[in-house]
């Protein structure tokens, strides 16, 4: 199979010195990407600037990310030509628009002229207090990949912060069905530490029961795993 | 001599998952600690998230420095015990304060009150079209290091965005008498490349030339003679 995997976080300029990153090691893509690796797959890893990186492979091809418009021109290219696409990366929600002063901004009658608005200097003037950053939704890479190919197994992720069990699995569910996504690996960033990392993989088949892994190499091998399994059922479909 | 340089950049925290970072590899913090280390000196280097580092050496002392708090609690601790200071780093000039949706700032009649505000949620919701980030400035670190120690010899940065070569100059002259620097390396991101470094080094005394260097190696050494030079004039002069 041909695995397309995004890992890392993608950063939104504001100018050329400064931009709003996601956080984000890239540890568990890269674990993953090994793993299907090791099963003799051939990889295609989408990395964000400064993820961790599996070691060279001849079936591993990296391509370096940098915001979400590079993350959109990847998938794009690169969707119809996988089987298995895992999007592990932390994407950003938000881009800038534009920076000036509160100044300003307080003194403006219509606050959505600044929406319209972007800044032409390389590197924003630091002399006001304070400062106001717009900035606009941007979009999502994840909703567009089955339309890119139906056929795709498509791995989401959910990261939430410090919520209980049931709401992650609720948010979870609610993803995979906007987003067309096979499965959702859903985690707590208050259940993820240098040794430990708390998964719940949830099948688009609510027959199908929660999968719970426990470290990161755990949650590489299930997704490994699902992802021979849900290709062979598909292709065995295909051919009666 | 005892050498405090900082390398990298800092980042300041939206929420648990999201920050602004400002961009600095650190190769060229790490090559001056190199340098110094060569030259027999021995160096701490506080350096931001991400930053390369030199390989461990018996003379030099690493930390980590996230955000501009980080930053001001270390240089507070260490300018007092070092001779030298060479504050390479990119730091943040502003941190976030509030975040939220562009309707309800728009239907503000006083935008002040969001500068009172701060987020309490652990990872802000990303619902609305738009988003509206308010930030204050950070204080200014290199102002408080000649109050910590009066005779460390301060080294400051000064890095512009395609601008004259005069107006780089004079933006380095201002920095150099509003900091109390001893010397000011100034440079402009244009004239970075993988392989060209071009700086201009400003002393405080207007009297001496401006000394040009055109890769990260030549500005290096060029702070490791000027240290070298500065610091025995010093102790020459105290000792007559």
């Amino acid at each position: 199979m041909r695995i397309l995997i995004t890992s890392g976080g993608t950063t939104e300029n504001i100018d050329q010195v400064r931009g709003i990153t996601n956080f984000a090691t890239g540890s568990l893509g890269k674990l993953i990407a090994e793993r299907f690796l090791l099963a003799n797959h051939e990889v295609i890893l989408l990395a964000g600037r400064g993820a961790l990186l599996p070691k060279p492979h001849p079936q591993l091809t990296v391509l370096t990310i940098t915001d979400v418009a590079d993350l959109l021109a990847a998938t794009t290219k690169w969707t119809p030509q996988a089987d298995i696409f895992i999007h592990s990366m932390a994407v950003s929600d938000y881009t800038p628009v534009y920076m000036t002063d509160f100044d300003t901004v307080a003194a403006s009658s219509n606050l959505q002229e600044f929406l319209a608005k972007s800044n032409t200097e390389d590197k924003i003037a630091s002399q006001s207090d304070y400062q106001v950053l717009f900035l606009k939704k941007t979009p999502k890479v994840i909703t567009s990949i089955k339309r890119h190919n139906p056929n795709i197994i498509l791995f989401g992720f959910k990261l939430l912060v410090d919520v209980s069990k049931e709401h992650l699995i609720s948010v979870a569910r609610s993803a995979l069905t906007q987003n067309q996504a096979d499965y959702v690996l859903a985690n707590d960033l208050t259940e993820i530490t240098a040794t430990m990392h708390h998964g719940l993989l949830i099948s688009q088949n609510p027959k199908d029961a929660i999968i719970e892994a426990y470290t990161k190499l755990d949650i590489a091998d299930l997704i490994v795993r699902k992802s021979e399994e849900t290709y062979d059922q598909h292709h065995t479909r295909h051919n009666r």
